[in-house]
């Protein structure tokens, strides 16, 4: 990001509401990428200033030419260049030098093609940080208002004239997504604010992007379509902000199947880019990242009438007129966690002083008193106020198709209830859908998209503390030893067993504590100790612990000859009924994450782990313990021993405050395995590997 | 299923091509259920005879009421059933004397509604095994025919007049769905042979009704909607059946949740109806089990150009026009464990002699060659040549939308190509997906359903030996002792750790094997041992061998007083690498079933199983080993020591075997656990349960 920049009100102005556009190498031929923004912008009636600049022709598209930029009457706010590669760092220093206010670029070549692009990119970023002139792209495919007519986009899709003009605001890495999108929110009757496709984000990002639109009173919600989290800083401090004023962000991002397809590691280190970083990061920012492109445009209705930070209930109640179709909603729900619950006793009495079917199980099945508008309505009313329920699904067979009136026409009229009332429709039956859309009523057409869209919105989370700590990635970490460790984990009431160090030449006579003992070398230089024969267990008296002593010092000379390593860490064995790895990272993309993980052997094999931003309370750490699968088997399960998990919950959140403790500058800080003892006897580190930046 | 039954050609004969009907119930009100059948079939234009009965009115719908049945000219082929539950036994009963073939009963009210209800389910039951006569229901909204204007239901869905015809034959468990799902297959240009509404299964199930019609040339592939595996010996018999003769059935089925949300349990005979043995059954036996509503008619095309039992390669080959769309197609499909390969070397060096883009990554972008039918017909036709690529699938940009000839045509020009093409439109692109359906080309409108409909066809196996083992569930099962376990184990060849019995009051001097051993009370009717104390770990010699007799002797006197038991028997101490549960049952739904899983305390945590139809080859039971992850520990992974899994797997191949060996009738077998040795060393049952029915 650079260093001056304009007002983020500034930007939103000169991207969506630019009084005077210029498009530098604007070609005559509609037909080529250039010569579509000219044509876009002559089509939808844009207002503004229109220049195009073409030194080879007088005129283009049967309009004047322009020699250059220079040459324009006035200075253009938003330049859109469609010249080559080569021709587009020129091109942007002679909008700096000219005051124009945010240049975008279509060309690609830049730092993803080889040294001289990466110079080019390096190029750009200079003039931007000099002169203050913001940049969209390289590769951005332009920016569209269907508000304004602004249809400054090289992307073939809008030669389709009527682009609907609406409220959700969409920010894409990929450009030819836009157009897709804006097809599909067509079928679904979303329309736009904007839409803009990012390019590879040399300058603007995704984030700072959206933030600068906040404050657009036309722009009420938002949809993200992410290939990464590159530049979450910026994600971040949207997010947050989005969720303070209530505008939902929805997010599809791309990258799931990578975490899918390998294999968990071990090392917090190796998380990198894993999906489920992205996973957490997005879900505790409040934003609903759906599964399904389905889900993008049909999820804003649920987000908006169930907002973020009020006290959000899970239960989820169904009404029916197809039994068959109520269930697979019921299963998709539960294949996703979410649990359909049946009417209560009160809420079936009532069912049936109504005439409605008395034995209500798990959904409200009104097959047998026939698909009728007052049965259908009264049911909805009940379920709508009965208290066990925080939203309703109306799940509406055939009659949806031909005959709305029955069974749609009701959702309508019980939808003004202060809890979400959704439909799916289990026919194909569009013109029931679009009755239900432009009644703004939640409408799926899937069992599945129904069931991500209630467990997208049900998963996200009001934003927490924020971190504070920031580390420059690009300076090299450094380890410390594993006593200097401790020490850390001291100051954080992070408990770790007791420990001693000695000279690796002068093993003690006596301990401060029994045997058996682990020796290990203690050197913030030999992060990895196994590797190097650095570590003894099992030491029994006085004796095997200086033979252990020699061993080691034989073992370094061997496997690190070299090495500064002039200690050994002595520390009581302990065994505790399970172990676990609790990391803290700062994350490239996510910032500060704490993850908990299942220890051992088993954390290779399975992904069996929890991530959240840190910090974290002990409360959100023991959501993070119900959802490591492993730690069932010490939570009580069929009669065996319970672990301490109330201490494992403090532990977690401890460490995690690393993220809010700038004046202890760590990077990454790996306790494993954090040994959890019986209930009421704690949790206790007997390794930790600690990165300080 | 009746003793006497008509011949399948019979059934399939007067189910959907009967020459005469007789609606008993029929209402002169066609709001009225029982009124729809005949205004449907007239409607429709049906040129059977068709005689509606109504004892009380003369004329129904302005046609001639009759009396009774027997009052008829003929002998009605089928006989429809729509009034009250009381009056359908003697309707039946009247049908059975007067010698109809086919009775279908709309009514419910039977064995899901108390004694009575069971009562006159099982009158059916015998009316139908003494006469002969078939019974389709209760609770049936009926059959549907489009070819010859059948549509003898009261499902109000069909008061839309044109169902599609076509060659897909549709059975439902529910039967408010054969409506939905004939609107969504007409939105997606499929027609329909046939459609089911197959009821409670009193008599004709699924798999009865789904092969009664597999001779009827009309009949090209079938759908199954199913709620359960309820009579599954049928729809296996049918789906083996299908699948000789190349007609692809699809199945949706509900209960995928109650698996999710549950935990997994380690005995096996806790498995009922869970949906991972469903869904092995159904991989086993062919069946394409599709996750999404949408994809249950999508899939056809793809499954008949990919005919089971071709050895079915699964590389996927990536062509595109937009970068970020078919990133999503990868990343569902990676999500699924189906990894899209790029292009080799000589594909790559093709590619570029015909202008394509050299720098193939794991998809074929064509965006800077431009969207260009003569780019994508080439790009097509190299990669469907290339022999890296099982099948091909071309994702398609904005252009579908307004311009299928720039990138859908070509896909139409090449899908003549011996590999399947696949199509999936990233816009909503109604007429490009209306085009490709009807060239028959495998065409999606989502990412997830594309990648739900690849994996689904490449998840199903061609169906191995059927087992010949039957089970009456009916009669109870009874225990063998852990002795007589082992000797079936070794007629199976299944290994396990050498063991020694004697008499409980006579603790041996010395045994055929040495210290430490375990010592385990050893009768049929102690299944549990360790629930009455009656097994002691870790003898060290024959004086604790001796104190270990005592020790059992008298937790039998206090805590299974009165129990026969008579032995101990005693077993050196074993230890593998690691531990798996090998389970075989005679599954009430599925048949014969054997399970692998993850030993230990993880199985009641982790679901890390893989089921299969038993018997399975020793193949087979390495493609089992592979799906278990725990045993990723014992593979070699990390340079950890490598386990017998060659061994494991011919243990469960033999454990198998006692589908296939009818004078070993055992109900269910379980090995837990079976000890995983060191690479060369073999595997080890160590204790095993064994039911025999």
């Amino acid at each position: 990001m650079s260093s001056i920049t304009t007002p983020a009100s500034s930007v939103c102005q000169v991207l969506l509401y630019p009084k005077s556009i210029a498009l530098v190498g604007a070609s005559d031929d509609v037909k080529k990428t250039g010569g579509r923004p000219l044509q876009f912008l002559r089509r939808s009636g844009f207002q503004g200033n229109i220049y195009p600049i073409n030194p080879k022709r007088a005129e283009v598209q049967g309009e004047k030419a322009w020699p250059s930029l220079a040459a324009l009457p006035e200075v253009p706010e938003h330049v859109f260049i469609l010249s080559p590669t080569d021709t587009v760092v020129p091109a942007v220093q002679e909008c700096a030098d000219l005051g124009v206010k945010l240049v975008t670029i279509l060309a690609a070549g830049f730092s993803e093609s080889g040294p001289e692009g990466v110079e080019r990119e390096a190029a750009l970023r200079e003039i931007s940080q000099k002169s203050g002139l913001r940049i969209l792209g390289p590769s951005s495919l332009g920016v569209v208002n269907p508000g304004n007519g602004l249809v400054l986009t090289a992307n073939a899709a809008f030669a389709e004239p009527d682009v609907p003009q609406g409220n959700v605001f969409v920010a894409s890495h990929s450009g030819s997504m836009i157009g897709a999108l804006v097809s599909r929110g067509k079928a679904r009757g979303v329309g736009f604010a904007g839409l803009v496709s990012v390019g590879s984000e040399v300058d603007l990002s995704v984030g700072e992007i959206c933030m600068a639109t906040l404050d657009d009173p036309a722009i009420q919600g938002y949809v993200l379509f992410l290939e990464s989290l590159r530049h979450g800083d910026a994600i971040q401090a949207f997010a947050r902000e989005a969720a303070k004023r209530g505008k939902p962000v929805v997010a599809y991002k791309l990258g799931r199947s990578s975490a899918a397809a390998e294999m968990a590691a071990t090392h917090t280190g190796a998380l990198a880019g894993e999906d489920d970083i992205a996973d957490a990061f997005l879900k505790d920012l409040g934003v609903v990242r759906v599964e399904m492109l389905e889900t993008l445009f049909e999820v804003f209705p649920l987000a908006k009438k169930l907002p973020l930070g009020a006290k959000q209930g899970k239960r989820v109640g169904v009404v029916t007129t197809t039994g068959g179709g109520a269930a697979m909603v019921v299963d998709q729900l539960g294949v996703r966690n979410v649990i359909v619950e049946p009417a209560s006793a009160e809420t079936v009495a009532q069912l049936q002083a109504a005439g409605m079917p008395g034995s209500a199980g798990r959904v409200l099945d009104l097959t047998l008193a026939g698909t009728k508008y007052e049965v259908m309505k009264k049911a909805l009313d009940i379920m709508l106020e009965a208290p066990e329920f925080d939203m309703v699904v109306a799940v509406v067979g055939s009659s949806a198709r031909f005959q709305p009136d029955l069974a749609v026409k009701p959702i309508i009229d019980s939808a003004g209830h202060e809890k979400p009332l959704l439909a799916m429709l289990v026919p194909d039956a569009p013109n029931a859908l679009a009755q239900l859309t432009s009644a703004q009523i939640p409408c799926f057409r899937s069992p599945e998209a129904c069931a991500d869209a209630i467990a997208a919105v049900l998963a996200r989370r009001a934003p927490g503390q924020p971190a504070t700590v920031k580390v420059d990635h690009q300076q090299p970490a450094s380890t410390i030893s594993e006593a200097d460790a401790y020490e850390l984990l001291d100051k954080l009431n992070v408990p770790h067993a007791p420990a001693a160090t000695y000279p690796l030449d002068n093993p003690p006579h006596s301990l401060p504590f029994d045997y058996p003992v682990v020796a290990k070398v203690c050197s913030a230089h030999i992060p990895h100790k196994t590797e190097v024969g650095g570590v003894v267990l099992g030491i029994k008296n006085a004796e095997e612990l200086s033979r252990a002593f020699a061993t080691l010092q034989q073992n370094l000379r061997q496997k690190a000859p070299g090495v500064d390593c002039r200690e050994v860490l002595v520390q009581p064995m302990r065994k505790g009924l399970t172990e676990v790895l609790v990391g803290y990272r700062v994350d490239v993309d996510a910032g500060p994450i704490i993850m908990l993980a299942a220890g051992g052997i088993w954390a290779e094999v399975m992904r069996d782990r929890s991530i959240r931003l840190a910090p974290v309370s002990v409360q959100t750490a023991r959501e993070m313990i119900e959802e490591v699968k492993m730690l069932k088997t010490v939570s009580g399960l069929r009669g065996k021993e319970k672990g301490d998990l109330d201490a494992l919950a403090v532990a977690i959140s401890n460490l995690s405050k690393l993220a809010v403790t700038p004046d202890l500058p760590v990077q990454e800080a790996e306790v494993n395995p954090l040994m959890v003892m019986p209930e009421g006897e704690g949790v206790m580190a007997v390794d930790a590997l600690i990165m300080r930046s």
